[in-house]
C-alpha cells in the first residue's frame, strides 16, 4: 500500500564455493530492487555473512527478493530487518529530565520538600504553570484512532506510531514538546470530557485522526470550552497549506481571491475547513461539489454542516454535477477521490485554471495529465512539485501560540499563518512549480511563529508578548 | 513549611564608596543565612554587580535578609532568584525524538506514508504495541490534586511539578518513560473512565497523590479493568518500603512477623496499604487504632474499609486507645499525627520495640525522644537514619513491570519487591540505623526489578520473559 521506498536489510549466510555475491545483486536487480549497502559481518575461509540493505518500492517486490535468494544453493537468509520497522523498536520519542538527581539536595529541589514551594505559588496564581511547569512547550497530540492515514478507524494502540511521529516533527521542526496520547473511541461527549480533564497539562491540544462528523463538534465544544488553543490538524492544517499555495498561484495567474469562482471538491472535514479558510481569506464565489453534484441553499441536506455550507457558498445558486459548475472556474480543489477530474473538466475552466488535486496518495487528476491544461498543479505526493504538507503549518503555528500563551487559535491567526507561509517564497522565486515551500525550508516555522503571535495580539487572545 | 534548605540567589548593586562585602555578609550570618557563592557579573569603577547565592533554612529568614539588605545605603537589590524556582522554569522534563528526521526519506519512514506499515501490523497484533511503540517503556503518571504532599487539595496545574519531578525520579533511576498528567478532580466513576481511555498508551499507569477514600475505588476498578499495572505509590510505595524496613528490623531484634503483635496508627489509605502488605507478608496479629481507638470486627463503621479492615485484623479484639492497646506490642508503624506517641507507650511495648513514625514531616515521635527506648527506629524524613521513602520502590517495580510486559502488579510482586530493597543491605550491613538502604544505592532498582520479574513470571502475569 506504500508508495514510499521501502528499506530493508537482509543478513546472509554465503558459501563462498557455492555462491558469488554477484549472483545476489543479480536477483536484487531483476525485480527491481536497489542494493545500497554492503556490510561485511564476519568473513570465515568458507563462510561469509553479510548486510545486504536493498530499497524496493513496492512489498511484492521485497517478497520476491526473498523467495528468490532462498532458493539460491548456498545461501542462507540469517535475519531480514526492515528499516521502518527497526526505527520503531521501543517507540520513536522518549521523555527526558532537564537536569540530573545526583545527590539530596538536588532531589529536594525537584521533588519533595521544595517542590511544594512551586506548587503553592502556581496554585495561588495559575498562570504560573506557563513559567513553571511543562505547560509552557508541551502540546497533547491526541487522536482516537478513527480516521487514521488512509487506513480508517484502526486499534488506538495502532494509532500511536504516527502520533508519535507528529511530535517528533513537532520537535524537529519547532521545538514544541509534543505527547501523543491515543485514546479508546468513545461518543463525541465523551471525548470531550476526557480531553478537558486532561486539559490542565498542556499549552495546547493537536486534535489528529479524528473521524468525520465527530470532529466537528469534538473540535467546536472543545475551543469553546477550553482557554488553551485547540487545533484539529487534519482539517486546518490542510487548509491552512492550500491557501498558501493558493495565493501564490493565484498571484502568478494574476488574479484576486475576492473575484474567483472557486471549486471545493469533495465536502468532508477538509473540503469544509478549506471553504472555511477561503472565504476568512476573501474569496466570495467558492461552489462545494460532492456526488450529490453542486451544492445549493435551495435544497436541505442530512449530513452533518452541508446546510451552513450552502447558507455561505454557491452566492449564484449554480447547479448540477462537477463537470456543470466546473465551467469558467477559475480555481479547483480537490479533497474527493482518485481520477474523478478530467482534462475536458480544466478545458472548460477560465483563462490560467489552477488545479489542486489533494486527494491522496491518489490524486483527482495526476500532474502528467493535467499539465497540458493546468497553469498551476498542486497535489498532495512528495513526488511531484507543490505538495500541500500539513507538516509545513502545525510546527510553526503551534510554536506561535505557546510562545504567546494564546488562548485559542483563532481564524486571523491561521489566515497569518497562511500568508506566512506563502511569503517564505519571495516574489523573485515563485514560479508554477514552486507555489509552496519545503517541509525543510527553514525560515517556514519562524515565518509563521512571528506572524500567529502579531495576530493574536492583535485579535486580543495572547496572554502575553513575548518579543517584547 | 518546607524543612529543606532553600537556596536563593541576590543580584546586587554595589557603590564601592558607600557599602562593604563584608557588610552584606554580615547580615545574611545574623539571620542565619550561609553564603554559598559570590559571582561578580559586572565590575564597574564605583559600581559592582555580584551574584549572592545564600542558603537559608526558612523562608522568613529569606525575607528578613532582603529586607536588611534592601536598608542598607548604596546597595540596590537588582534581582532575586530563588533555586528551586529557577530549575522549575519551562518545566523539569521534555520529550524527545529517538531519531532526527533531517530529510525527506528519514521523514517518509518515522511518518507518512511508511508509518502506516507499523500501524497495520500493531492494528493486526495488538501485542506488537510493545514491540513498536513507546508502550514498550511508558507510564503515566497521573493525579488530580487532591491529595498533593502535604498541601491537600490543589490545582491539577499546581499539582505538576510533584508529577513531573516524579517523572524525573522515574527516568535517573530505572530509565522510565514517565510522562506527568494532571487532570481535573471529579467523581471516581470519571477519572476510572479517563484513566482507562488514556490506558492503550501506556505500559502503566502510576496514580499518584489522589485522595481518600476516592483513590481506594479508582485504583481498585482500573486494577479489574486495565490489562496493564496500576499502581497507586502513595499507598503501595509506602507500604511496601515499610516492610522492607520491618524485615530488616526483625531481623535486627531476632522476631518472625508471623508472631508479632503489630500496632498500625492511622487508618487512611496508607495505613490499610501498609497493613495489607504486613498480612501478605505474614503478620497474623495487626491492630489498626485510629482517633476511636482499636478498631475491632465487633463493631461497626461508617468509613470506606474500615469494616473490612476490621475483619482481618485484631484477632484477640483487643479494644481501647492507643495507649492501651500498645502494651506488649513488638512494632508500632504511625501513618498519624505529629507527637501522638509517647515515651511511656513505647516503654510499654514488648523488648526490643521497633517504632516506624512515618507521620511527614512531623512524625508520631523524633528519633531524638525515642532513641532511649526504641531498639529500632524509622521515620520518613531524610534528616535521620532509615528514612522510608517510596523513592526506593517505584522506578524498580515498574522497571520490573515493563520490563517482562507484566498484566498488573500484585501482591506477590510487591512482597517480592520489599524482600528485595531489605536484602540490598547484606546481614553483615544492617544495623539499628540501617535497615533501610539509600535512594541513591544503585543496587536497589536492579535487585527490585529482577525479583519482581520472577514474581510475575510465577503468579502468570507476565506476557514474556525478558532475561531468556
Amino acid at each position: 500500500m506504500s508508495r514510499a521506498m521501502m528499506s530493508i536489510i537482509l543478513r546472509l549466510e554465503m558459501e563462498k564455493e557455492n555462491v558469488s555475491f554477484g549472483e545476489i545483486a543479480t536477483i536484487v536487480s531483476n525485480v527491481g530492487g536497489d542494493i545500497v549497502a554492503i556490510d561485511v559481518i564476519k568473513e570465515g575461509k568458507h563462510k561469509t555473512i553479510r548486510d545486504i540493505s536493498i530499497n524496493v518500492n513496492d512489498e511484492t517486490k521485497q517478497e520476491r527478493i526473498i523467495q528468490s535468494i532462498k532458493q539460491l544453493p548456498g545461501v542462507v537468509i540469517k535475519h531480514i530487518s526492515d528499516r521502518t520497522f527497526l526505527v520503531h523498536l521501543g517507540g520513536k520519542i522518549h521523555v527526558s529530565s532537564k537536569v540530573e538527581i545526583d545527590n539530596r539536595e538536588e532531589m529536594s529541589r525537584v521533588y519533595t520538600p521544595e517542590v511544594a514551594r512551586v506548587c503553592e505559588a502556581i496554585d495561588e496564581d495559575p498562570n504560573l504553570a506557563y513559567q513553571f511547569t511543562i505547560k509552557r512547550n508541551t502540546v497533547a497530540v491526541i487522536s482516537d484512532g478513527t480516521a487514521v492515514l488512509g487506513l480508517g478507524t484502526i486499534r488506538p494502540e495502532a494509532a500511536m506510531p504516527v502520533m508519535e511521529g507528529k511530535a517528533m516533527l513537532f520537535k524537529q521542526f519547532a521545538n514544541v514538546d509534543a505527547f501523543p496520547i491515543c485514546i479508546n473511541p468513545c461518543k463525541p461527549e465523551e471525548t470531550i470530557r476526557i480531553v478537558k480533564a486532561l486539559s490542565p497539562t498542556f499549552g495546547g491540544i493537536n486534535l489528529e485522526d479524528i473521524g468525520s462528523p465527530q470532529c466537528f463538534e469534538i473540535e467546536e465544544r472543545l475551543k469553546q470550552e477550553l482557554d488553551i488553543p485547540v487545533f484539529h490538524d487534519d482539517q486546518h492544517g490542510t487548509a491552512i497549506v492550500a491557501l498558501a499555495g493558493l495565493l501564490n498561484a493565484l498571484h502568478i495567474v494574476n488574479k484576486d481571491i475576492a473575484s474567483c469562482k472557486i471549486i471545493v471538491c469533495g465536502i468532508g472535514a477538509a473540503g469544509m475547513a478549506i471553504t472555511n479558510m477561503l472565504l476568512t481569506a476573501g474569496a466570495t464565489n467558492i461552489i462545494g461539489v460532492d456526488m450529490e453534484g453542486a451544492l445549493t441553499r435551495d435544497l436541505s441536506y442530512d449530513r452533518p454542516g452541508w446546510n451552513e455550507f450552502a447558507g455561505k457558498t454557491n452566492p449564484q445558486k449554480e447547479t448540477g454535477a462537477l463537470h456543470d459548475v466546473i465551467k469558467d472556474a477559475d480555481v479547483f480543489i480537490g479533497v474527493s477521490a482518485p481520477g474523478i477530474l478530467k482534462n475536458e473538466n480544466i478545458q472548460s475552466m477560465a483563462n490560467d485554471p489552477i488545479v489542486f488535486a489533494l486527494a491522496n496518495p491518489h490524486p483527482e487528476i495526476t500532474p502528467d495529465e493535467a499539465r497540458p491544461y493546468a497553469k498551476v498543479m498542486a497535489t498532495g505526493r512528495s513526488d511531484y512539485p507543490n505538495q500541500v504538507n500539513n507538516v509545513l503549518c502545525f510546527p510553526g503555528i503551534f510554536r506561535g501560540a505557546l510562545d504567546c500563551r494564546a488562548r485559542e487559535i483563532n481564524e486571523e491567526m491561521k489566515l497569518a499563518a497562511a500568508k506566512a507561509i506563502a511569503s517564505t517564497i519571495s516574489e523573485d522565486e515563485v514560479n508554477e512549480d514552486y507555489i509552496i515551500p519545503s517541509v525543510f525550508n527553514e525560515d517556514v516555522v519562524q515565518s509563521i511563529r512571528n506572524a500567529v503571535i502579531k495576530a493574536a495580539i492583535e485579535t486580543g487572545v495572547a496572554r502575553r508578548n513575548p518579543d517584547q
